[in-house]
């Protein structure tokens, strides 16, 4: 659902920082809460001052942790590692807790998507996260960390591509499921397209157009699509990370909790935010550490109930 | 100028394939015919049966010829190997009868564009041709072809981009020229976007979404700047092939011709067509050996005065 087509925001979001009352009556509104993860407990390889002790916070009051993350580079097997490195303790639920966006697309194809025996096979455009994934449903895949895809196109290629040789274009293949992939070339988006010319369903991952990195922004999982779409007239892939809420009928599949009852937290109102409000979750918290601004949150289209300048704000309540 | 702010075409385009009597009379009108290349001269490698005969035809009869081309990848001297590798007799002008796209913006960056002396490098994605134009036309340029370009990016590249490193990317940068590049890869565009949100003037030879080849479509110029305009929150890039009339200027400086004893003859509604028709020339021709069919040529929202099956239908004027 684009956000055009959901009513716009209205309402003032509440600015919880230094408000110590406000700060707890938010937090036992909810059971569980939802956290994006790059801008809000860390940024690339650096963890916010405070997110440990805010995470204990809301574990000692019996809140529900769960880690929701666009980024298909990483496995969850990859992110409980990841957690653990940055200095995150992890939890006795470790892998579960973990939703990304590779596990969710993967989850769609094994579960949702019906496929033909004959066409089960993922052409991907990204790196070791979906693969990984991908396996653990036992979906079959070519394409992605592959080093024979890692090369640039030959002159006899574009004659094979054009007649669909089997040596290039695998009759089985029914899905295209494009992620960020670091390695992307025009031989993979070639094959790609003509992949979904030849019927393959077209997905994404996610469709964020840019990755923060190193304080700044790097070309994102949206990025790799932008010229398939472009190519395909305007036709865009099914999303199945944040916001399309396939992702938050996967989580709420699995924890099974009351959605009025639920909190998302993110920084990027037009993704994190819109996704907890188109899934009627019962609120939204916004912080200031990553891509949207405080003009965004107070003023956008998409409001998040309540915002803080940072996360770690949250231990203010004490 | 997008399709959309130009008035759409309301009347019937004149078929001209067997019809003697109005090839002659539409010949006539004319004196210089500009003509898209690939899809109406030939398709890839594979010279159209009756090609050297009309162009010869058309030059018995005193017309001018000029070949238009958004193809960036080759130099106008590249063209005139190909057209003699196809067997396409050339004439006494040679190379002063080919515009590209790549000589177009060559062109724009060295003579209109007023840049800074501390700004003139270009950062290019793109093949040898840009390359070749740009240093006729003295413009320093960069990436390109350059095989240090050629290479994953590294995790130490994130913070030098971030920080706008020298090593990384050059001050002097005040242009980023995108063509088709058959090595695009991830590197490059983290770069162009850094040299764009620095200030870099945001320019792209040509913005066709597709390349045909081996009769079907591969990534086009377009393609490559689709992640760049999607990063960039939807800003596009001034593009210097068909149908920007930056292309129509450079060839009326150079040949001083009436526009309206001029015919453009292409294969692309979209493109070919809708760049006569802007550019206010006196006649436009279709070809149905491309891109466009009969369909987009007569119920389209830009047709074309007159439309043939095939280019070489214009022998049977006699």
């Amino acid at each position: 659902m684009a956000s055009s087509e959901y009513p716009a925001s209205t309402h003032t979001p509440r600015y919880l920082t230094g408000d110590a009352a406000g700060i707890r009556e938010f937090i036992d509104k909810f059971d569980v809460f939802l956290f994006d993860c790059d801008g809000v407990l860390w940024s690339g390889d650096h963890l916010f001052p405070g997110t440990n002790e805010t995470l204990e916070l809301l574990r000692s009051k019996g809140k529900q942790v769960v880690f929701v993350t666009n980024n298909s580079t990483k496995s969850r097997a990859d992110y409980v590692k990841k957690l653990a490195g940055l200095g995150i303790p992890s939890s006795t639920r470790e892998q579960e807790e973990i939703f990304s966006s590779s596990y969710s697309a993967s989850i769609y194809i094994s579960r949702i998507l019906q496929l033909p025996p004959t066409q089960r096979k993922v052409f991907v455009i990204g790196e070791t996260g979906i693969e990984q994934e991908l396996r653990a449903e036992h979906v079959p895949f070519l394409g992605g960390t592959d080093p024979a895809y890692r090369r640039a196109i030959a002159p006899e290629d574009y004659a094979k591509i054009a007649a669909g040789d089997p040596s290039l274009l695998d009759p089985e293949v029914g899905v295209v499921l494009v992620g960020l992939d670091f390695h992307l070339n025009y031989l993979k988006l070639a094959l790609a397209f003509h992949y979904i010319r030849r019927g393959a369903v077209f997905l994404a991952t996610n469709i964020d157009s840019t990755l923060p990195n190193a304080g700044s922004l790097f070309p994102g999982a949206g990025s790799m699509s932008a010229p398939l779409i472009m190519m395909l007239g305007g036709r865009e892939p099914v999303s199945l990370g944040k916001p399309n809420q396939a992702m938050m009928d996967a989580i709420e599949g699995k924890f099974q909790f009351d959605r009025q009852r639920a909190c998302m937290v993110g920084d990027r109102a037009n993704t994190d935010i819109r996704f907890g409000v188109e899934g009627k979750l019962g609120g939204t918290l916004g912080v200031l550490t990553g891509v949207s601004s405080k003009e965004d949150f107070v003023e956008g289209a998409v409001r998040p109930a309540a915002y803080l300048d940072r996360l770690a704000d949250l231990l203010g309540c004490e």
